[in-house]
């Protein structure tokens, strides 16, 4: 995601002053695709920038790229804005715009509810949450990577964009776990799948999910756009906040359940489409059943990803 | 729905050879309103015409209009055609078309996804199940009904249609009660309630429901289109169904607990975007503690709604 947007900034006439990659060699080949440097530090990359946008994988990385001591981005930050894209849980992200602020410098969130090709063509969905005046400033850039602003939007103080990300994903996880029972029982009774979509996106029973996943829940093509595993995290961000507002939430709570069995059967790197696998009769991995002698767990085996994703 | 029908196929020059209403009254208004005759009795519907259109309340009311002695539409039915189009039982449909079958008759049913706007403007989605060569026979009304056929769609033998209609309403209630979770804590986090579906439709949390129902649970609007106790009947006839077939549908088993919850604390006659009322904050209707001496139910009262639908 993090290559895609810089390559579409480039493209948009923007001077890429950094590049930085746990994985030393990926950033070589970016800067130089990109006529840029890769940066051999944290800190490397907040001198060379004005606007520093980072896209971690969890709320550990964000704690260490911001670290307090050592190499951070933090360092020698005064006057950086740092636009922060990754799905983590809105505590972190409040805990980053404070540690910005003591070091002069200010943080946003810029959740993504988009995908790699979004963010190469700039058409990203961009919620953004922090100070508003922070906003204003660096809203020409955010235009460039969300379809010139039409799909930006501001959505409150740090940690509410986070927050309204893991509340999309956890509706989206709720549709795609009802939609792989839904297509489970229409296959189960025998009524034709292909008819039963097309009914669905006809009726009260359309949704997103239908259109992303349906066709590969049918056809067991579970090739990964988002993970199961993700799912999961996402739908446990939303259940925690859930949990402190003393909220029941019976849907999300089962859909979380789903997607954390399939993880624990061995199927969280498939797409969350591969959530048909529990539900669809005979797919469901029975893991092996335990010898007397011998009672180990035996995860079962990942459904195979049976076609190239188109 | 089955005046709005007649009057649709009178528009398109049908004669209307005869309406039936338990209450005497209003058949006898339509009848004068279409030109056509109250018929006084099941028996005098089935002399009156060639296809005979059926819209029932249950499983109950079908097996009464079509009992097997007494007054019945059954009798005198030779050669005559039914089309059930009431949200019942696959089992009573195929129940029907056998006795229908003896009778001489055919039955047919014409599971419908829409509303009474739709039925007026002859603008159904129709799904239908039961002998398709009979289907071509009345192919042509089922037509009118639904924008020149093209949301007419033939599903397979007869209790097929029943089936793939209690599909669609259990995952339209999955999304119902996911999206009323999801906006639940939006609102319990702070966020604000516009913005945020705004955003859901942008994103993997979009629906039909989202279009048809997020608004109204916002502003609590429960005017009733498809009560909440109808939503738990159809989600209960698609988990026996997933019981029969031996399925685990974790999402369908929790959407039907809350809807029955609704049901439970006299909420069942609210449109089914009441579901809301159990999610949001301060919102749940909380049933009288019992006194020690008088320990009978209380049922709660139903939240008012607010507005006219539009």
């Amino acid at each position: 995601m993090g290559a895609n947007m810089a390559r579409r900034l480039k493209d948009c006439g923007y001077t890429i002053g950094a590049v930085y990659d746990v994985r030393s060699d990926v950033a070589t080949a970016l800067a130089t695709e990109l006529g840029s440097t890769a940066a051999s530090s944290l800190a490397a990359v907040t001198a060379g920038a004005d606007i520093i946008l980072t896209v971690v994988t969890d709320d550990a990385a964000m704690d260490a790229i911001f670290a307090r001591k050592g190499d951070s981005l933090l360092k020698g930050a005064t006057g950086r804005v740092f636009i922060n894209c990754a799905t983590v849980s809105p505590a972190i992200h409040v805990e980053v715009a404070k540690r910005a602020s003591k070091a002069g410098a200010a943080a946003l969130e810029a959740s993504m509810a988009s995908s790699i090709t979004q963010a190469r063509n700039g058409t990203l969905y961009l919620m953004v949450g922090g100070d508003e005046s922070v906003f204003g400033q660096v809203k020409d850039v955010l235009s460039k990577l969300s379809d010139d602003g039409k799909l930006l939007r501001y959505v409150g103080t740090s940690g509410k964009a986070a927050q309204l990300k893991a509340l999309v994903n956890m509706v989206m996880n709720i549709n795609t776990a009802g939609l792989a029972e839904g297509l489970a029982l229409a296959d189960a009774v025998g009524l034709d799948l292909s008819m039963v979509r097309e009914v669905f996106s006809q009726t009260g029973a359309n949704s997103r999910v239908l259109a992303t996943d349906g066709e590969d829940m049918q056809n067991r093509d579970h090739s990964c756009f988002f993970s199961a595993a993700h799912a999961a995290k996402d739908s446990g961000i939303a259940l925690e906040l859930g949990l402190k507002a003393k909220l029941n939430l019976p849907m999300a709570a089962t859909a979380f359940a789903q997607f954390t069995r399939m993880t624990q059967l061995g199927l969280g790197e498939l797409d969350k489409s591969g959530i048909a696998e529990l539900t669809f009769k005979g797919r469901a991995p029975k893991p092996k059943k335990p010898t007397k002698a011998k009672k180990a767990k035996a995860p079962a085996k990942a459904a195979p990803a049976k076609r190239a994703k188109k």
